[in-house]
């Protein structure tokens, strides 16, 4: 039996054939199509996987399903509750899709939970049971697996960690309304935001005006002290929110993920520092962990919706 | 059918027969025996529940099983892992009560993890799914429930909303070793800490060096400046790390228990605002609740654990 892996991005919808123990056999992509409110996506999605069913030769009934990951809440009842990446409303996005592929079970999740599935079952922290995923990109996600599966949530919102309120003083706003989100300093934006918030204090730093968030991790690991301020603000704001999830789910494991973890160990040692710091004593036994699947994180995790 | 649930604390073992539907029956309670490191306990509570069957003309098969409520971490393995309160150590707590009990089904959990079950299935937010309570009394205990069930973590530590990091600048040592934890501030102790702390600044003040929590709510409801600030303190901090927990876990609705709560709309208000103020916004949706079962909560959450 065979079944499939769907990440839906806002650019690029990847996918990837499985076999039933999980194991990606094939992947590819199309452009995401984002016109008319993105009313074609799930027409050319399965379009798409039809065609790789005929390369591959396979029979609807050798197909197990479709496990979907979106850039939006999916509750569980199978409802997309928008999505304005892809310009969606609210819908039932499983039966949606389900009605355009051969009446196959449908399965679909957030894509930020759907990356800490994947890497729960088949990448970094596979083994463990409970997981926690934090990805720090443009802006930061998160995902949480309690025994095996995603917690979604009563509307789909579980595992917001990029907008817990970690800095009440903070007066910039973040994209989301409020202030003091932890996407605003551990995000890649967000470091480039506190290096230039911090430049006028540091003249003697190597940073440009315009820079990167992998140009800060490189003067850190240098010595540079501006940037080794602002990645002692990641890691003390990222340690605190993460010391503030294991409190309350107490995971075995905690994956980090997305562009700014390449900076690798000098992040994963300021985090962990940090997180040791505040966590409760009972709840402080916790693996730190590199990603380990980039960006097919998703279409694993998505794959493993379906079992 | 029958069965019992069991509220072991520091002082008192509340126990209560239930029926099948979760109906109290009857309810009673022995002194906990903390005498040679509570060797005694599961002796004595067994002995008392053999009465209540005597009493009531129950046979062992009409006995569907016990619930019991410790306080101290349960791992899913039926494990106690510690228990200060009661002298005791690690050890497979379920097991060794089922074999004092008839071999009957025993099922054991974390005493603010149960009192949370209880409020879920038979108090103030019967009906919802996912729920999380937070016990306001000498300490802050918490408990959360996803799709009826307790959240348990890696290691029976989930739901310590009482131990989160909500003031990282605090010098004050919590119980537990770290320093700024919601204990210290939304507690009955740590509402009487910061009135002491802030009493200087205040000299009008009605309020005696030497007051309750009570004192404090009644105070602030008569307009005590003193009082309102460290009322709107607490409000701030809760609500904080509320905010916390419904980005990581969305529940549905938040239960306030303990005696600090009997405080009622003066304290929801101040936190509910607060939490509005922090919470991501599609989180923000949850209904503020008074606890209803009061010390029964227990009682009513163990015996949920049996079905």
């Amino acid at each position: 039996m065979y079944k499939f892996g769907v990440d839906v991005g806002g650019t690029t919808v990847k996918m990837g054939l499985f076999d039933e123990q999980g194991t990606l056999l094939e992947k590819f992509e199309i452009p995401t199509d984002k016109t008319e409110d993105g009313s074609h996506i799930i027409e050319q999605i399965t379009k798409r996987l039809n065609q790789a069913m005929e390369e591959h030769d396979l029979t609807v009934e050798e197909c197990m399903g479709v496990g979907v990951g979106l850039p939006g809440p999916v509750d569980e009842q199978g409802n997309i509750l928008g999505c304005v990446n892809l310009g969606w409303g609210v819908f039932p996005v499983e039966k949606a899709f389900s009605e355009q592929f051969h009446g196959l079970p449908v399965k679909a999740a957030n894509d930020a939970n759907v990356a800490a599935l994947g890497e729960q079952t088949a990448g970094a922290a596979k083994g463990r049971r409970n997981v926690v995923m934090v990805t720090l990109g443009t802006g930061v996600g998160g995902g949480i697996i309690i025994d095996g599966k995603i917690l979604t949530g009563a509307n789909g919102g579980a595992g917001e960690i990029g907008h817990i309120t970690v800095n009440p003083k903070e007066e910039a706003r973040c994209n989301c309304g409020k202030h003091g989100c932890l996407e605003q300093y551990a995000s890649a934006t967000g470091v480039v935001r506190v290096v230039k918030n911090l430049k006028s204090f540091y003249p003697d730093t190597g940073l440009q005006e315009e820079c990167s968030a992998k140009d800060v991790f490189d003067a850190a690991k240098a010595g540079d002290i501006l940037a080794m301020k602002a990645v002692q603000g990641l890691g003390e704001y990222l340690g605190l929110a993460l010391s503030f999830v294991a409190n309350i789910v107490n995971p075995q494991a905690i994956v980090i993920g997305g562009g700014v973890s390449r900076a690798g160990k000098i992040l994963i040692d300021e985090v962990e520092q940090k997180f040791q710091k505040y966590v409760f004593r009972p709840c402080r036994n916790v693996e730190f962990l590199l990603a380990k699947l980039g960006n097919d994180a998703g279409i694993y995790g998505a794959s493993a919706l379906i079992s």
